[in-house]
This record gives C-alpha cells, structure tokens and sequence, in this order.
C-alpha cells in the first residue's frame, strides 16, 4: 500500500505527460525499451520487452538491465507527487535478483512507500511471466530547482 | 585490500581473455562503452567515458548507467578466480549514488573482499575526477556448469 | 504475496515450537522483547514492546533495534521451512528507516518473496502504529548440518 | 580514505566527548558492550567483546549484534563533523556478514566517504582476528535542532 501522502500530493496531468513521453525517449530508458503503463497515486507501472541484444553470453538478461530499470522508476515514480520544477534524484537503491530471466516481457512497478516533503522511499517488484526477478528498495531525493546537496 | 584467497585462485589467462574483449563487446556493456582496463588478483579496474547519450534531460548521467555498471563489473571481477565453466550469478546489490556527474570518464574499480567456493563479497568505488560518484556493495554466487539455484 | 513454494514446504510443528519459546528466550532476542505472534507458509509475525531503556538520549528508539529485529526475524521466519538439521545463515540486509520511533509497539511481518532449496529472500515491514518505521529485504541462505561456506 | 570535507569540519572536543562516555553507555550500546577506541576527521575506530550471552543456540554471535553495532557507529562517526545541536539520524545502511563469528573480539573502523551539509554516506568493516567478519554502507542525515524530515 502506497504512503497515503502520495495519494493527496498525486498530479495526474504531470503523470500524463510522462507517460505520452513513451514514444519520444531518448538515452538508456530508450535503448532498454523501458514503456511506462499506467501511474496511480504513489504507484508506477512500466513494462520491458526482452530482446536478444540485452542478454548475456550465457542466454540471461543481463543483470544491469534489471538495475537500470530500477534506477530509472525510481525517480519516475516520484514526479507526479512533486512541485514543477522539482527534481528526482535517486541517492541509493539495493536489489536482489531472484530468477533469470531468458526472454518475454518484465512487468515492473514501482510503489511509494514512505514520501516527505525532501524525501521519497520506494520498493519495486519485476515480475517475468510467473515469476519475481527483481526486488528493490531505495531512497529518492526531491530537490528544489536551484539546490543540489 | 582484497580477500588473500582471490590472490591464490587468480587465473591470469583468463584475465587477459576479458581484457582482450574490449573490443567485441556486445549487448548493454557496449552501449554504455564499459573498458576493462586492468585485472589484479581479487581486483578489476575498467572505465567508461560520460558521452551525451547517457545523460538525462537534466544534464546529469542516468543513475542507471551506474548501477548497470556496477552490475557487470560484480560478475566480470570474479571470474578469473573461478574454475573454468563455472559462470558467475550477482544475486543482490547496493549502491549509493555520491555526486551528479556529468561529463569526462568513470574510472571504477571492483575488489573481492571476501571469496569462498561458492560465493564471493564485492566492493566497488566509481570515481568522476576528483570526486567518488558511487559506491556500491554486492554478492555474487559461483555456479557449476549445469547447477543453477 | 509470499513465495508459493514456501506454501508447499511448511512445517506447522516447528513454527509451533518458535511460538512456544517465546518465554524462553535468551540473549540479545530477550534483551529487545522480541514477541513471535504468528506463523503462516512464507510469513511469520512479531512485536517488540518500545520501553524506554531502547531509547537514545534524544528519545527516539535507537535504530539498532530496528536492524537486529530484521536480523532475527530474516532467519526465524525460514525455520518452519527447512528440513530438520539444517540452519539459516542471513548473509545480508538492507534497510530504510521510515519515521522515528517513540514508544508503543512495533509491529513486525517478515515474508518470503523467493525460496529454493539453498536460499531464501525475505522482505520485512516494521510498523508502529498507523506508520511504517522501516522496511528491509535480505538474504538468508539454508544450511546443512555440516556444511559451512 | 576519508572525504577530505570531513577533515575540515573536525571537532577533536566533541570526539573526546564521545570518547569519554564509554563508561556511561546506556541502553542497547551498553548492552552490546560497544567501545569506542579513536576518532579521526572521518573515522572512528570501536570494539566489542563477544561474550557467550551475544550468540545464538549454535554457537555464533547473533546476526543482530553486528547489525545494530553498524546502525551505532552509523551515526556516531558523524557527530564530531556536525554544528553543536543537530543531531544525526541513520536513514538506511545495507550490510554483507563474511564469515561466522564465535568468540574474541569485533574490531570496527567507520568512514565518511562523502559529507555534505545535511548528508553523510559512511562505509564499515568490522573484523574478528584475522578475518572480516562484516561489512556495511549507509546514509546518514544531518537534522537541524527543530527540524524533522
């Protein structure tokens, strides 16, 4: 269950927009495939279809797929809880891989679980047909447009 | 200093085999432009030069280029302490991201901090410059041939 | 939702046994309070009662409460699905703590999100009160008898 | 090796402070029997004694006393570094456990790997004779007398 906070700061026209954005990514969440699939208050779902280019020699996803996926839902997730001109930055994350996986699609979301006014806690679950292949849990910094730490 | 047992199981030919890979990289390691530079017993040094395509619209390098770094480089340091045929799986790691990078090159630097038969303990420090961008630490399990967890 | 297979595995009579020996703790579990309340396939539930001798000078609980119930509970909620012999070794955590703790009670479940024969990863959420104080995720892995890594 | 910003915000008089209270602990640090041993801008170097009453019914120091030494030293390390009256708050640590520990005693050493103003990110390793026993990375906020996140 999301931290009910997240449910009165949620903009849904800022969610929206990211996921409009699908078509128009650029940099690593381009070339990862990342699709964004729907947000709610304090939750976000993204999908990745597995491609042969981003397994490993050995016929595994690579396991840096999965961390950047993470990464990237991370802030994501946030955005839509904070002010314009705000921004995200994530200062620690831990995963654990569970299953590899070999080809299909990763079904991933991304819940808040713990949102200040500074401060966002996340945990993610991807999930691969019928099985978990990823945990995570980290901490994201919401930062005023001119700050930085 | 890495574990003494890395120092006794280090195969150099082996190491020598990843560091003439630079070239032929495939996959996500060649989009983010992962170089191995050196091995050591229980250590690996590689970099990666910060190209516009990696940064995000902020202007600062995706979180996720680090953590997917980190991802490989858990799993590459390891095996020329392994036996041939054994394959490395990262199982769980953490990072913490330290300062907004945004230009020039990663030089990052893996150590076995703890090595048994079948499972090894990682250190990582990612540097931008003068400054530690990243730190992370993580578990890789050591898989026999056809044994998978 | 915990890990099917843990459902199949489940052995009522030590999750029994790990409830009765509530009275008979000794050590650094009877030093915090640690209460077992429930066993379920893949969940077990506990509280600790906040006295005041677990606070700092500041008056908030010390977080080293916190880490040591996830330590302890990362391992008692794999017993009741293991066989007879073997024990369970936590090999790593991570946690985020969520909101400073007074007083009153903690409310802890422990989960297993993935269990093989050999490893276990568990996620834990400590509540107190209406708010969540920390999450967890860790590692344990399955001993046998003589084996150690 | 240190972030060079901790030795410029070093207050030998706090760390002497903290030095002298060994014999005045209370609560969980009492009864873990935590020593602090040095302090140095970034480090501070502490000790426990494994004492029967700290291990589980098999015979090794209980996961949870390394744990909470971690969260401990967490913020301890950054009091000296801090202005008189904030105070520091552990807001996540992840850590790996090396090896089984069953007697003698844990030599700690803590870093700040990077400080800024309101943020500390710290590295432990905590030996037992020769061998790592433990080892741990977390975040730490530095909060202003009156202000909590």
């Amino acid at each position: 269950m999301p931290d009910p906070r997240a449910e009165k700061a949620f903009d849904p026209q800022i969610a929206d927009a990211f996921l409009q954005a699908n078509e128009k990514l650029g940099g690593l969440p381009k070339y990862l495939g990342v699709r964004f699939i729907e947000y709610q208050p304090g939750l976000l779902r993204a999908e990745l279809a597995v491609r042969d280019e981003l397994l490993t020699m050995i016929g595994n996803l690579h396991g840096g797929v999965l961390a950047a996926l993470c990464d990237h839902l991370l802030g994501c997730v946030c955005y839509p809880h904070m002010k314009r001109g705000q921004w995200a930055a994530t200062t620690e994350f831990k995963l654990n891989l569970l299953a590899p996986v070999s080809g299909g699609t990763l079904e991933a979301e991304a819940e808040i679980v713990s949102l200040s006014r500074s401060l966002a806690v996340v945990c993610i679950e991807i999930r691969n047909g019928e099985r978990r292949a990823c945990i995570a849990q980290g901490t994201v910094m919401i930062m005023d447009p001119k700050k930085r730490a």
